[in-house]
């Protein structure tokens, strides 16, 4: 059996994103900014993938830039109201602590150019709290940038209160929704989202493409300098194919939604229980607030990387958090911030769930993590300090 | 008959960039920053592609870095040696008039945060001379950059003998080559070139995807920050599939560069002696000196628009300029740096042949544009003008 249970760090491309995108990589090489009939048909889909894609989350199509993917979109989001704060004077943002790097090493940046970061604590279930939102508000606060939905442990933050949190005392916010957007219904007007961040591949769209929604009166600064595409804010040839593939990708997974998320949520459930019975084990984030499709958990005694391996060795294709910080040896920076201490921190396993994820599959990812869990604590020197009582266990 | 000469402004996609890249977007959706069997397939999938590119223009595979397009490199690069020179007191930058605006509003952002801007003359043939590079270069000199080929006139600048002036005076050399890759033959070590820029599209490769070539040395700054990708310099989950496209797209266009430019370079002449018939008319930049498909004149007492929509009409899809100013009803920037008037420069025409341009085809769009531009100074009260005295012929 062969099981990808990554989908948080990239999607497969569905057949309708693939049958839209394909025959538009063939045919429609026309570019949107000619005059002549083929680079208005260009155009003309262009503008067709822009309002479907807006009508899902809610937005006008003016609303909508076209970017590279979700990191462009964060970029540019806190860019712009970074600067549009400077200039009136404000530069306090608040955040949280478990944004994706995308979010933090952005704000790292700024802090560097002389602004003032407020990283709020999202306790011990993965979430912030919008009282401490409105707390942390000051009169010089030019952004609330706060995740709509976690990359590590799929914590689904209190959007809609933070919104209006935000629009009551009149200070712009942005939420980095890559793991939100087509698997949560998601309304920007309703919810006081003022800007909105979302990748495609996370949707089982194409990769190298995203969006930013912008609500109407915000101003971008650009962060590619260039050409006037996208009405000057985002130079660059516009992708048109990969942007048919993402409103392709985004409305199935607007229809599919309610149906994956029944699907997803049983079996992310039934993995809880049966991955709690690992003893020393205990779930990251709260356990009902959480993306359909995620499921994350720290084992004691055992390290990250080993357990992925031999999970791969079954067929058990996951992770230990997020991909884009594979490779670097530090614990999860969404783990710490949730209170985990290092040494467990290392011993964490992200399971995200396909669409059509099946008992029999939950079933066998269960056995398979029991065996190689046991397997590795069999020859764990720390596991053997902690049964021997010389160190002390944790979960 | 229907002839696209846009090339340009964007390719179609060749056969073998659509066969590579088709089976990756279907199959290849592992995360090559996972650690799983799957995303390390996508990760030798995604570093052969990138050795391949390399090798293309005379580079290590790790001076390679992927970005989504031209325009996003040009952006990067020009940062990356702002910030370096910075750090070493060094704020001055070379450039020419008729850069790319990805170039030149990249420049302008700079001008206001410090930096002084010398753009050099590029003359009447568009070429920019390498003696006034090396007379423009001060102590505090922290880049030249100076563009392969103009994306207007064609035009191809003295790259290595530039290059040689910036290895011996220690200033760093960038070159955007977006029209040139894929197109000339390029030796990044022999032309001693720092840093360039490339775009696939133009080289009937996938949108939104590009690289910037930087030699070993040269610290890259982030523009997109966020993930470890692209060690650590281009956060964002790899665009696998528009990579391996990219890498065939390149591997082909390099193969049959030398037919293709003896194709194309037999019928831009056969064009430019063509048009050349039709009176008070111009070629834009040198003759010999320009891309083997690029073809730009000026008619005097006509207004491009009009011409480029009757074209179209016929069947030839042309544009007056850059695709990325459409729409703008400034003459372009190109023109008038080499010296054209606002009037003249409003009445030019830009064709950018395919690979495969036939002689009927070249001989049936000089006929359309005689036939065309004799049919618009009809009814042009500014033709009226000339004709009768009133106004004088420019060319």
């Amino acid at each position: 059996m062969r099981i990808y249970a990554d989908n948080a760090a990239t999607t497969r491309m569905s057949q309708a994103a693939l049958d839209a995108m394909v025959p538009c990589l063939q045919e429609v090489y026309g570019n949107p900014s000619s005059l002549y009939g083929r680079g208005q048909e260009a155009k003309e889909i262009l503008e067709k993938a822009r309002a479907e894609i807006a009508a899902v989350i809610g937005a006008e199509p003016r609303e909508i830039t076209f970017t590279s993917g979700g990191s462009e979109a964060d970029n540019q989001a806190i860019r712009s109201a970074a600067e549009a704060g400077k200039k009136a004077g404000k530069t306090h943002i608040i955040s949280t602590a478990f944004e994706h790097h995308a979010v933090l090493h952005t704000l790292e940046k700024l802090r560097k150019e002389g602004f003032d970061i407020t990283l709020l604590d999202v306790h011990e279930d993965g979430l912030v709290r919008p009282e401490e939102v409105e707390a942390a508000i000051r009169e010089d606060t030019a952004l609330v940038t706060v995740m709509y939905a976690n990359n590590e442990i799929g914590t689904i933050q209190p959007v809609a209160e933070i919104g209006e949190i935000c629009a009551r005392h009149a200070v712009t916010f942005h939420t980095d929704a890559v793991q939100a957007v087509g698997h949560l219904p998601i309304d920007v007007k309703k919810e006081h989202i003022d800007m909105l961040s979302a990748s495609a591949h996370k949707f089982h769209g194409p990769r190298g493409i995203g969006f930013l929604y912008a609500r109407k009166g915000i101003r971008l600064t650009n962060l590619i300098e260039g050409g006037a595409q996208e009405r000057g804010k985002r130079a660059g040839t516009e992708n048109v194919p990969a942007i048919v593939g993402m409103a392709a990708a985004l409305r199935a997974s607007a229809e599919q939604m309610d149906a994956v998320a029944a699907v997803q949520r049983e079996q992310r459930d039934r993995l809880i229980r049966g991955l709690s019975e690992i003893p020393h084990s205990a779930l990251n984030g709260d356990a009902e607030r959480r993306l359909p499709g995620n499921v994350n958990f720290c084992f004691e005694g055992i390290e990250g990387e080993s357990l992925l391996l031999l999970l791969d060795d079954r067929g058990v294709e996951a992770s230990s958090g997020s991909a884009c910080t594979s490779g670097s040896l530090d614990p999860s920076h969404v783990l710490l911030a949730i209170g985990r201490v290092h040494d467990v921190a290392h011993g964490s396993l992200r399971l995200t769930l396909g669409d059509d994820i099946t008992e029999e599959e939950t079933d066998y990812i269960i056995q398979s993590v029991k065996d190689v869990v046991e397997y590795l604590r069999g020859f764990s020197p720390v596991w053997r300090d902690l049964v021997s009582g010389k160190a002390e266990f944790i979960l």
